[in-house]
């Protein structure tokens, strides 16, 4: 046995899984970036960043060349509705959608089937767009958390807490307790956040919002609620508070504070904004869904400039339609740049940022995730820099924002484990997913037919 | 012999493609769908189009069973500058970038070499996302109309007109010339469509628009302009012809006419709109491109109601920055969702119908291509629709704009051959255009350090 052989084998240290070979982007605090980069993993985490060399150090079970492909933070999606796949290219543009709509089918249709196959093919669609962690507002949310934990993704789920009776709770009280009992069995589970989703201020009272933020306090859970999202919204609220916004309505009831996760905050000024970064709330900023709808545009490039915590959501499938975060990139980037009549305003820097680390901070779990750096869980992409539309490549955020779309994801790895190789979820059997999500569309047809609305 | 079989076999009649068992979305005048339909080629034509049943009666060379996809038009980019694809990524979002960085960038690096290099790479692109026509304005088209006899598509190739020295012509009548010699060279051929492409108006003396305009007229080409496009253009326009708008200059110059393809038309009063269509000139609109520059929204919805010849477009890679119209669907629907503030504005009807057929009478071409209609040509494109984000599909129209990205095309057909197939381009060799691109970007970098500027 030659000297050298055994030096080099003594020198390295060991490793389960190192990527290597990729143009990195650490969305670290600095933005470093090594255009020949390597990450290496060890159980569910990453232990050291660097470039090509780092890689020779490391003696692993597993090596990944990527071949300049882009290694980047898995995408955070802050806010959806995962389970509503289902419903997705149903009567998209009816106006009062929601109310005349949407409530209506899922008094009819929400049950743990309809959670569970909707939830799966989300799943599937988010890992494929390069979406390793997402936030979720919804019934059954036990449903969704088996096929989070099936699927391997990282997963805040928050049971919906609302007024009037819904498939899993008669009341908020009822949704309240169903939301109590999720919360004490998944508190342990190494991916999956439970977490409280009143629905939003205008379908609760003030005494539910209260109570959920004394429990969320006690538990020390998050609380996914949508809030300044709607001219209704607004109104209700006024009226039932003196005026008040639904930001300053939340604040004066004691229910804004660093556990909330926000979607939305469309219809809030200057003063909300101030409100919302004192209290430490996470925003969820949902783009496409938002304009879709003719909501208006969220000043979401100020709250992000002010330093608020602020990620991207693609809202649920009825409203934005898909689920992929980097098909919100160029909206996201140029509508911005439309309303502020500024060709450099939100520049594609800043939305990579606001899909990653604000993501994270959104979800107030910026020291776990969003970036990559040592001793952060290794949740990590890989983007595909060879399809036509990629190349070339001169600027990585450019390419990303308004080049790439979600099929140029290639390889995803949560917490560690690779979960996509190649486009191929290795953890799950995605063509029994599609067509047990094919197969439901009848049952909702039925519905929609029995309803007497139209399908189309 | 079996009577039977003689009988079948007298009966059927004979064809070279029969494309069937998809969701055939005709885009005719009426808008007529087969949910199982069945379109039939024979040549480089549609011979017949109809439900399953239709398959039965012919007996074709080739049969493509497409199993449940979307069979629909092939879709028409109705503006770009495709070999620009070797600058995409490359100091975006700079202030007066066209000035400032493409027009002196141009200068040192346009090329024949370069031209082809570029146009390889954006004819593949657009394949991949379901483009089959687009029209073009460059140098050098000679170049760029070889790589699209090549790859098999249909174009529209307009050889630029501009009053400042460039690479191919010292100046504007050195350009005509150019153009003159393309258009005699290119006048037969089946696909491709030789035009002029004076710049703009800003960028052309009156003298020269008037000398395009009649030769137009004489030889019975396309003219491909930008026009009211940016603010220093109605300035430069207003100071010449006495506080005229670009469109009534034009039209008081008798260049508006119906050879006329105008891209962008954003800053454009009803008055203007009127004038546009007794002109009946042809409009590209570039929402992506538009948007990203901050330069506003076109009144596109305006324009395609009342009957104007309106088309999608995608601009150049430096603007859009993508060659894909599929990218541009999201973006047209929820932009002119927002600006009316009514988000049933702009269905995704609407969109697929300036996609195709609003395309192809842009291009004055719509008793060729945009629908799929017995004796139009067959340039014919099939969606996935198993992909996860197109599942369900309960309207074809709302998931190809809000759901699909261009690599849910499958496969395309221009004139009735396939040139794509399952995501594979049969026609050119795809890894090594890519590779010529990735060389080509040394080039770049190196003449942009060189001028001082940054390549980020
Ligand atoms: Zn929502
Ligand atoms: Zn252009």
């Amino acid at each position: 046995m030659s000297g050298v052989i055994a030096t080099s084998c003594w020198a390295k240290t060991t490793a389960d899984l190192v990527v290597t070979n990729g143009y990195v982007l650490t969305m670290d605090k600095d933005k470093t970036v090594y255009p020949h980069g390597t990450v290496v993993i060890k159980g569910n985490k990453i232990i050291a960043i660097g470039d090509k060399h780092l890689a020779e150090q490391y003696q692993a079970k597993q090596v990944m060349n990527v071949e300049g492909d882009i290694i980047m933070p898995g995408l955070i999606n802050t806010h959806t509705h995962v389970s509503m796949t289902v419903f997705r290219s149903l009567a998209d543009d009816v106006p009062d959608r929601l109310h005349r709509y949407i409530f209506p089918l899922e008094a009819k249709l929400v049950s743990r089937d309809m959670v569970r196959i909707g939830a799966n093919l989300g799943n599937v669609e988010m890992v494929k767009g390069g979406v390793t962690t997402y936030a979720d507002m919804y019934y059954f949310e036990d449903e969704v958390a088996k096929t989070v934990d099936k699927i391997g993704m990282r997963a805040v789920l928050g049971e919906s807490v609302i007024k009037f009776p819904v498939a899993d709770a008669k009341n908020a009280d009822e949704g309240i307790d169903y939301a109590m009992k999720f919360i004490n069995e998944y508190r342990d589970h190494p991916r999956i956040t439970p977490a409280f989703a009143p629905h939003a201020p205008y379908t609760n009272t003030t005494e539910t919002l209260q109570k959920v933020a004394r429990l969320s306090e006690q538990e020390n859970v998050p609380v996914l609620i949508h809030l300044a999202e709607t001219v209704r919204e607004q109104q209700v609220i006024a009226k039932r508070a003196n005026g008040l916004s639904p930001v300053q309505y939340m604040q004066s009831i004691g229910a804004l504070n660093s556990h909330v996760v926000a979607a939305h905050m469309i219809s809030v000024d200057n003063k909300d904004i101030e409100t919302a970064k004192q209290a430490d709330i996470g925003i969820a900023h949902n783009m496409s869904a938002n304009i879709k709808a003719a909501k208006g545009v969220s000043p979401a490039l100020k709250m992000y400039d002010d330093g608020l915590r602020i990620g991207l959501g693609t809202d649920g499938p009825m409203s934005g339609n898909t689920l992929s975060v980097i098909d919100e990139f160029n909206q996201v980037a140029k509508v911005h740049k439309l309303v502020n009549h500024d060709r450099a305003a939100m520049p594609p820097l800043k939305v990579i940022d606001m899909a990653t680390m604000g993501g994270a901070r959104a979800l107030h779990m910026e020291d776990k995730i969003g970036s990559l750096e040592e001793g952060k869980l290794a949740d990590i992409i890989v983007v595909d820099t060879k399809a036509p539309n990629m190349v070339p490549m001169y600027n990585p955020y450019s390419a990303l924002v308004y080049s790439a779309n979600s099929a140029n994801v290639k390889d995803s790895i949560v917490g560690g484990q690779i979960i996509m190789r190649n486009r191929v979820i290795l953890t799950v059997d995605e063509d029994q997913i599609r067509q047990e999500a094919v197969d439901y569309t009848q049952v909702v047809k039925d519905a929609v037919i029995q309803s007497g609305e139209k399908v189309l």
